[in-house]
């Protein structure tokens, strides 16, 4: 069994990781960190745990999560990442880091979204982890930083449009809607029930931090500088994002041939399921699971392709994409662990 | 006291009509139908009613309800309202339609999203009511074509920035998300609880029926043809609209300047109110009321404009309006029994 | 116009009382509260009230408050309402204190539950806002203690079986489920969006806060001392109580009889709504307003009587209540404001 | 690998032993029927399950399954199962029956709740599928009767109390709130997401089909007839029931005591679990898996002791607690295939 830690587990991205690794047969969980829950169980923090696991939550410690894993995840807030995983790294252990820290290629792009790099020059090494893009690199990093939600959901939705060069690339505006749990587990007045019950909004619009994120990765894809207009909404649900992505077809194409490119694209693809046309995704079909489902129509009358595609955030958008990036790390089966299919209802 | 009844009443507009109207102070509610309710207390089938009117749900029959009433709200689904529009119109009623039977200038685009139109020598003579676009028709029209949910929350959103001639026509790209009260009452498998409750999608893409009502208003402020690519989707809420809504545009505009221009254009507007620069609406701000609430960001980077409206899709985009339309016609204040302040939480 | 204040209205129940207070046509708002918002536009705090409201928020000062308003409610919590009530009465005010400083009527009880009590010589003098067995009381009173959500809902559920004698008073079961805006608007982790939402779970069992009250007015109903089981639980909605109370009957009533006996009882109240044989209340048939929707079953196998009431937690259970208590002691109509049907859906 | 098939696999238990069964690693499904959807894919019914089952419904043939499949799940309503389970037992198959068809010993008691019964004969051998009270029969049994959600969670919440002797068996009240999807798939308009969302409501007082399974179970621990006062309500959640239990302590005992003999009960169970002294259960801690979770509080005051034990309806209560039983009745490891830990938030 390969020994694993988890720093920054309280939460709900380190629950997801917890329940994920508990039941992953070739792991063993030896090691869970959080700040302020340092000295409790973890079940007494996470009840849905309750007798699977009597592990203690650790104080944030390098030597200690060094000395007792071989993989570990980071899973804290922007900033605090890169106070710890160079060291990590210095002690060997290979890192998937689930925060933004190590997403941007150039530390100039990631100093103008968040604040001033400590390890810039961790950057250029790190393997940005999306599987269905980057799979090869992502095998053999000793870094790997885990994509962010929303970066998932669209690359996963746009990369056959733009890898086939099918639409213009200044026409491009996404609308993506993301559950809650995406704004984290602290105490917030903006996050309390009945600030979000039954409402709907935007936020963010026209600044958030994962339109960088984005942009690089589609202009990867494209070969050339993409500008993206991205607009999150917050939605009343706990789990899931759903983005709708608008783009001008260079030329016409119907709905059926785009959708026998997506499948062909993604035919190899475990965890990427194509709608056929006539039929569009649910968050609901892909809760609880790895899985990124993707539908689309061809708008005729206005030369546009609209794509939607949706992922359970907490899991596609970061635990489960994290598992998938460790097993291809340690050269396990992709899927080890992730067979999970999606509660519905 | 003016008598009013409403046919077709067992629905969710048809309760909010009740509603309102059982506390408008210059109407009486005289005449209310079901076809499935004839018969039934209305306080049976809508308990929240109880202990305020013992009225009972008649058959629909157009003689009954003309003698009762000299204003009539017909709360059908589309076709059928044709079926009794004109014998009301003819019995000397005014009716408020809040159906898509009269919402279309031309019967030829009627019968392309619905199907054959009985009575198209109505469609000239229907005012569209819009009160903030059309109000002086309104006050002189025997019927009026309330509005659909959808395109009332963007002609709001939009008009200003048409009629000043700022955004490329062929820009607009309209993301809106709808409470499920806005699929009906009806017992349908998809409209079921555990189908919508944490769950999202899109529907109807490219081929909702409010795409050319949408069209057809903003040709008119344009007065151009305008295309719009629409896509709605259903929120796993009870009641509310946001409409994103995304143009290009002709020339940098600032945030500042654009709130300046919408507070200005809707400045005796009672029921639009406008965000302050650095805020943005939440359906959660309007529900229960008649308000629409409307906020926008210029992204310069993408040299694009979004504005995010917001609506109740019950009361703005169905009931309210139009109590709102029949205070215009019948010479009352515009904003009487529409005093109530929206509900939070 | 009476001038009116609102100490403490940055909460859920703050912003019910403007709501309700900026409708009410006998009253004007002149002065309103808030510590942590002092200084800011109410509007910025709660986008609802946009556009019918210009007060900024004070600070909490008892001679400002005092020398702009005759009548004051205090949103405060408890403790922190005891502080300032005392000198609010001095300078000449009435006040409506919706915390439970005032509601029980021995300081030592008082002091059990809570904390010590630095005003109890005002809690003989302070008359039980529930004007459904106190009205008179209420009239004339200097100071009102509105009382709490569950024990609104409980006595008016059990007083009629109460004081006709027909329940074994040691038999009283009360298992009540409350909305989240019961919890406050502050910000903690249990009342987030993802620890609420798709959960439910008993809390406080045995120990709950409003025990001591429920108690004490059963006891006036009873003429003799009675303890209940009370058990309150959290429901993932946003307002709404509900209250199913269990109680032996001392000898067989049918359902109807039961029905016959609590619509006589309560004939005249015009907020108190009795279901018919067969039909039981939902918290979503009183939303929004101030009624409080009671049905009931009496099962004859096991002897019992289930009494099942609701209220809106905010409203009868705090905000609307406490305007009716205003509307008496200024001998206004007692329903004045408080027309508002209930929001369905 | 065993070959197992699901009759009337089109609700939502239907759909969770597919999840279920399609990742359980002794078994493979071969059949799976279904009247309203015959000839359609499962994945065109199920989304959630795309790419992970090629099976198409087929129409409901006794001879078809029976001659595909060795272990049958019947998920029909009551009286429909009884038309097919005699059939699969004589063509040879094991059943796990889901419905309540032969779920109460007695078809008097049966025929007096629901219908008359057409196969009372296999009432006595019928083994009521609840493994933590009849372990051994299940293992024998060619036909499990898997208990109702509600019994379920009822049972296990009481059974130490009652084995122990500890309560006065006539005071047993048990109100009980279950999530929305208890009530099916099927398109009726109280299962209509706005008719539920943002409510709750008692239904079934004093009548619902499950009291005589409760008693049932009860009286059999108790070697005496019990009777219980039990109130299901509605909760606006997809999945998940609470039962809040009440019962007097013939003689006092404290919470530590209580918790002690119910850890001790329960050391052996592999899906039961308690929590501490202070702690009480919420249904999101066992959503998505296998678990009952119990907590408890002994009100001194008033003589009770007060149980709430939390399932989810779809698993503990339906489809996970039937391959519970299959893997009894194989000799399968009992957890087999029911690892899933609760997927939290």
């Amino acid at each position: 069994m390969i020994k694993v830690a988890i720093v920054g587990a309280s939460g709900y991205t380190g629950v997801e990781l917890l329940r994920l690794l508990l039941n992953h047969p070739q792991v063993e969980i030896t090691c869970v960190t959080s700040r302020q829950n340092a000295g409790s169980p973890i079940c007494s923090v996470f009840p849905s745990l309750m007798g699977r696991t009597n592990l203690i939550f650790d104080p944030v410690d390098v030597d200690l999560v060094s000395s007792r894993a071989e993989v570990v995840f980071t899973a804290l807030p922007h900033k605090a990442a890169m106070e710890v995983v160079p060291d990590l790294l210095d002690a060997g252990c290979k890192v998937i880091d689930l925060s933004a820290d190590y997403r941007l290629k150039q530390a100039a792009v990631y100093e103008q979204w968040y604040q001033p790099h400590t390890s810039g020059e961790l950057l250029a090494e790190a393997a940005y982890g999306l599987p269905e893009l980057n799979r090869e690199q992502i095998k053999n990093a000793r870094l790997v930083a885990n994509p962010g939600c929303y970066p998932t959901s669209v690359a996963l939705a746009l990369a056959p449009l733009i890898q086939e060069g099918l639409i213009e690339l200044t026409s491009l505006i996404i609308d993506s809607k993301s559950g809650t749990s995406g704004a984290g587990r602290s105490a917030k007045l903006g996050s309390l029930y009945c600030e979000v019950n039954e409402g709907f909004k935007a936020y963010g619009v026209a600044s958030h931090r994962h339109t960088p994120e984005i942009e690089q990765t589609l202009s990867q894809l494209a070969g050339q500088p993409v500008e993206v207009c991205f607009t999150p909404h917050l939605l009343p649900i706990s789990r899931g994002i759903l983005s709708t992505c608008y783009a001008r077809l260079l030329e016409n194409r119907s709905t059926g041939e785009l959708v026998a490119l997506y499948e062909e694209h993604y035919a190899d693809e475990p965890f990427v399921r194509i709608h056929s046309e006539g039929d569009l995704p649910n968050v609901a079909y892909v809760r609880g699971s790895n899985y990124c489902n993707i539908g689309m129509v061809s708008d005729s009358r206005t030369g546009r392709v609209i794509v939607v595609s949706v992922i359970d955030n907490l899991l596609k958008g970061a635990a489960s994409q994290a598992v998938q990036n460790m097993n291809l790390m340690l050269g396990l089966d992709e899927g080890c662990g992730l067979q999970d299919l999606p509660l519905f209802p």
